[in-house]
């Protein structure tokens, strides 16, 4: 079995290529090959007993899809895509990363032309969605997102589904929800504080919380993320029909039982490091997000996410933090 | 006002242009500009009393978009684009006109970077749904299109939102019901038979009907079709919000009440032209599509079709018959 990850230097890349690395096979079929593909230097995977190929390439360039797939890579998990907040700065980058190079990958698949039908696993995004929203989305609420990043996500999720729809790939769109907790350095996503109030006061750093606590919303760990991707590759074409883009499950909680949970696991020591600093606008713009889904349909196709809380936390402090915590 | 049509030479083209030329104002301003474009000729508005140009030119092609944008129409009717049987058949054709010809478009608007903002109304499709659907379609179900021609239309619409959001253009998305009926010949379309049981007995033809007269479906005529490009293109900007791709209004009717329809207004002898002959690809393919929609938004917007299908055949006389019938 030959895999292909596009954005594979990202977070969800690295730990999915550390996971097939410690897996090596997927569905039951040992790796024998795994290519990873970045704009940047993909870190290379230890413990493959297989033959790791890394490459630094622009995807959208015109070429490098075909490279890419010119060795019939079995399985393409396509994660590469600039975040959110830069796809907004930056409208030309955004369409020619997160777009051109999905249409380029679709376009270098069908030249092949020998009968070649990878299965193409995408990562999409709630962003998808657009207020106003239901009391929780279901999986046939339209898609009307109100950022440039959730619009590219959503026009990959349909040319998915008519390339699939054609026979050129067996392509799944999985819809990911916040992911947390993210490891590494805080950054600027407006989203970032949901991960970093329980990183950094882990970390013995303090933090500062720019929302109410009441906010509600929805996370599944960096682990469940890869977990989504995997499954997904080891999905029965049988049973998904159509409509290959799915929401992802995950844990709806507040803002409160976050920071319960960490206080539960770390102690008050350690949630005093927690200081509430109200940002305003950072408050609107997470107003304006999903806070909770009803995603049956993954849910009746085996995807799953951690039940609770804590256990994302358990997570983090397993995958991330060696087991250790700082009191 | 300058007003600029693509798709000009289409039938819902022309009948746009008659009705503009006819009716020398839109939303109280004068035309005093009418630019037609079409990969092939577009017929000369007749009537029109201020300057019209008409040029056969590809929308798809580089720097064709930017010239039709030189002159800064105030609102652009983008109606170009090849049906969904020739999509279907051919890929690359169906992407080229139906996608990247609205690319070339918005791209050509957002170059001119001086507060140049156009309307720009797009004639989208009901083929952005896919089965299975609800009892009705209603105004928040998802978009699973299950042809080339509907993803194309769903990521146009996608498309002008994203650059509607950006304050590039305003954009209005309409999608329009089946339209009936259509005047000129049959022709190879699944749903040309809709049109055809009417249109041919009507001009004293015998017709061959290809499904059980049990099929449910939702029509409009030509004139409602220019009534919604027009309504949209009046309609305040703060009405509308950012959900700006809508589900037009239309008369849900069964074939048996299309032909009880016919028999009303022309009797029995043009009623017997009407030759029942199953075909179970059409019968199969038909099936698939919506039936019946509940467009709230567009009703509340002011948007209005016909309110039987008796008034779409009276519709059909009176425009495109001139007013008589062959008894």
């Amino acid at each position: 079995m030959h895999i292909l990850i596009t954005g594979a230097a990202g977070m969800i890349g690295r730990k999915l290529t550390e996971r097939l690395a410690l897996d090596s096979a997927i569905g039951g079929t040992p790796i024998d090959k795994l290519t990873l593909i970045d704009i940047v230097a993909p870190a290379r995977a230890e413990g493959l007993s297989g033959h790791v190929t890394s490459r630094t390439v622009d995807l959208a360039e015109p070429g490098t899809a075909a490279k890419a797939v010119a060795e019939r890579p079995e399985i393409i998990f396509h994660l590469a895509g600039v975040v959110s907040g830069e796809a907004e700065i930056d409208f030309d980058k955004g369409y020619r990363v997160n777009l051109e190079s999905m249409q380029q990958l679709l376009a270098a698949i069908r030249a092949v032309d020998d009968g070649y039908k990878p299965k193409l696993i995408f990562a999409s995004s709630m962003a998808v969605f657009g207020a106003p929203f239901p009391p929780a989305i279901y999986d046939e609420f339209h898609l009307t997102p109100l950022t440039s990043y959730g619009t590219q996500k959503a026009i990959c999720e349909l040319l998915l589904a008519d390339h699939t729809r054609r026979g050129i790939c067996e392509g799944v769109g999985i819809r990911l929800p916040s992911i947390a907790v993210r490891p590494g350095k805080p950054n600027k996503a407006a989203s970032g504080f949901f991960s970093s109030i329980i990183r950094e006061p882990l970390a013995g750093r303090e933090v500062t919380l720019p929302v109410a606590d009441t906010v509600l919303h929805t996370h599944a760990s960096p682990r469940s993320a890869v977990n989504f991707l995997i499954h997904a590759a080891e999905l029965p074409r049988d049973k998904l029909g159509p409509r290959i883009n799915l929401n992802m499950p995950g844990v709806t909680c507040t803002v409160a039982e976050q920071i319960e949970a960490l206080r539960q696991i770390a102690g008050d020591r350690v949630v005093a490091r927690i200081r509430r600093e109200p940002d305003v606008l950072i408050t609107r713009i997470v107003d304006g997000w999903p806070h909770r889904f009803d995603p049956r349909r993954a849910l009746a196709l085996g995807f799953k996410a951690e039940g609770s809380f804590d256990e994302i936390i358990r997570v983090h402090i397993e995958d991330d933090l060696g087991g250790k915590i700082a009191n």
